[in-house]
């Protein structure tokens, strides 16, 4: 891929830089100056833009305004919200410019930038890196519009929510940039939401299961973005974009040099509704009897529990999203083959997990959660866990005297 | 170029409407109504849209903001320019769909426009036209992003003002259109400007060689569309896109059914600068050695006069756009060789000019013109003629009086 075979390529670093530290040409130029001091350092460096602030919520007005509040058709709103990237990304190039530096823009498809055809959602299928190598070996900041790309049939795709964040970890893979570092309006991972405690800390560095898990659970990060970091081994470097504070690693793990400890973080998501389907005749073909109808109504389930039965029949509980209980609800009373003898709902709930690749094959660490949250008060609705999480359901109105208490447990405020 | 040979096409229609016609979501669904109605019609039709509003001029400010009042890299200002297009396209198509109508944007690149490699004012090479006529055999309406096309060296370009009626018109004779409707918010082309006459009057037909005479003198239209439209004979119809008004049909004037008065209108531009270099020794080549040094300053020249001399010297005297008379004395003053007495400015002048087909090389017109003005008392600085136009630099404030006194005397509120 290389043009100037025989001599060694410099490394390449990729940044990406979110819409809140893109809002207004003020602060199009001081995220230039970041990018500038970068480049001084003599690295090669490919920057992703998101859309400028609100202006894709902006253009989702529009696009609302015009159709009567139908739904728009799904082609049109990913060219509609493309353009969002493609200001913010040319005006990037013309501020380095206009500081002396060098740069060029590329939208996704003159990234090479390929897509399958989901508009909306649609998943980079490969991308390819002649010219994006060519502009950095002429010199160049490439500024490349992120969230989106093309498909086979020369149409414009969206990658949705957090897309560019995608983005950004994908082009690092493809250039086999160093690190991909993403700068954004918050400084780093936390070793849980520090609205809960005033002890949360700020990681240094996280694996990347530990941060899925994180994701997923409600720390504020694009799974898919970490989930392709983690099987690439791409390290992925979360920063402020107002500051020079030091940020958060997210990386394999296997190079750590600090002895680990066991639990690195507690995840929160307060916003958990509850259905729980009792009296169900308990035989094969019952879980996917009730999940396939909410599948197919598009209702995403977490936490599924089903409990063992002596009398013939199950309970089966599962969560979902709280805007969702009403709905999943309805969609399994009508379309749900499956005989029960009621459907209760619950909300108001939420979910908190304690994630840590240290806990992994080791007991007792199950034992003193659950022991903590007794002792605070805490009643515990659900239990889940995973290799490298245990996670608790419980009322919503507990969750910061609940996570108070883990992070005191699990002495988190202290660094590894 | 038809997918279903063998069956005949149906006609094509193409419609372009201007940034006015467009400036919010209610605008667009107006204008939604208005394809709507075409389409009824059964014709297949091909829209082509300029940017919403003033939004160009929003992402000019931003682009002087982020590079701190330097002038923005061409490239990039092209990318950025385009996004307003594509905008204003997606939107149109998603109006017409939520109608119930069948519709799909078009990017200038999707639509195969392809042209020069002249960043702000490219000219389009070529258009393959297949995908347009793909969208148009499944029974499609076309929404083409105007303005823009795409470069050989992949990068996007756009036409500079008034780009999106030429790409209309250029589409138009790509896909074999029957006509080029533009819609605008003047309602068509008038004998003269309303504003200087309660007698001007709307022009129901204007053959393509006198639109541009008075095109280039200042009537609202942009002079490259219509000269392609000369030359491939397609004919442009001016209306409003805000009434149902009859417009302004121009065409290649053999096909006209009713006797043609000699004079067709009046056109007056009212910011007319003018440098006079005295006693100028008169050689060959002292033309070019004047106007040279202004080309290369891009100081465009208008009228040119040069008086004929006794004394082995001449006077040479041309007008230029009132705000470059400065420069344009500064220019030659530094960089022309050529020998001279003195330089001379003048400012607060206006060009009038008498346009039509019919005078061409019929005598009396100028005559009838000079002998009108001197009747009002308007004193005449300087004359130039062409076939089909006679034209008199005046005092800007002599215009109404002038403008008044010729459209009485060539009766040009009377029909043809």
């Amino acid at each position: 891929m290389t043009t100037n075979s025989g001599t060694k390529r410099r490394p390449v670093i990729v940044q990406k830089y979110g819409g809140s530290s893109l809002a207004t040409a003020e602060h199009i130029q001081n995220v230039a100056k970041r990018i500038q001091a970068r480049k001084d350092e003599g690295v090669d460096v490919i920057v992703v833009v998101s859309a400028m602030g609100d202006s894709t919520d902006d253009l989702i007005d529009l696009s609302q305004a015009v159709t009567g509040g139908q739904i728009p058709d799904a082609r049109e709103m990913d060219t509609l919200l493309s353009t969002g990237e493609l200001v913010s990304s040319t005006l990037m190039a013309m501020a380095l410019k206009a500081h002396g530096y060098d740069a060029i823009s590329l939208s996704g498809i003159q990234a090479g930038i390929k897509t399958d055809m989901v508009h909306g959602s649609a998943r980079i299928a490969d991308i390819k890196t002649e010219r994006l190598h060519s502009e950095l070996d002429k010199g160049r900041i490439v500024i490349v519009a992120g969230f989106q790309g093309l498909a086979e049939s020369g149409d414009i795709t969206t990658l949705g929510r957090g897309g560019s964040d995608t983005t950004a970890v994908a082009l690092a893979i493809a250039a086999e940039a160093e690190r991909c570092e993403i700068y954004t309006d918050v400084d780093g991972i936390y070793t849980t939401d520090p609205r809960l405690t005033s002890k949360a800390r700020k990681l240094s560095e996280i694996g990347f299961q530990e941060m899925l898990e994180m994701a997923v659970l409600g720390a504020k990060m694009n799974p898919r973005s970490i989930e392709l970091g983690a099987v690439y081994n791409m390290p992925v470097y979360v920063a402020s974009s107002f500051s020079n504070e030091p940020g958060t690693l997210i990386h394999g793990g296997e190079h750590t040099m600090e002895v680990r400890k066991a639990v690195t973080g507690i995840a929160v998501d307060r916003n958990v509704g509850k259905i729980t389907v009792r009296g169900v005749i308990d035989r094969p073909g019952v879980a996917a009897g009730l999940l396939q109808p909410l599948a197919d109504a598009g209702v995403s389930v977490d936490v599924i529990v089903q409990n063992a039965s002596s009398d013939g029949t199950t309970d089966f509980t599962f969560t979902v999203d709280e805007v969702n209980v009403e709905k999943a609800s309805e969609v399994i009373g009508r379309d749900s083959k499956v005989e029960y003898a009621e459907i209760v709902t619950g909300s108001g709930l939420a979910k908190v997990s304690v994630v840590g690749t240290g806990m992994e094959n080791t007991p007792g660490y199950a034992a003193r959660m659950f022991s903590t949250l007794a002792e605070v008060g805490v009643n515990i609705d659900m239990i889940t866990t995973s290799e490298i999480r245990i996670t608790a359901i419980i009322g919503r109105d507990q969750v910061q005297n609940a996570v108070q208490a883990l992070h005191d447990a699990f002495e988190l405020e202290k660094t590894e």
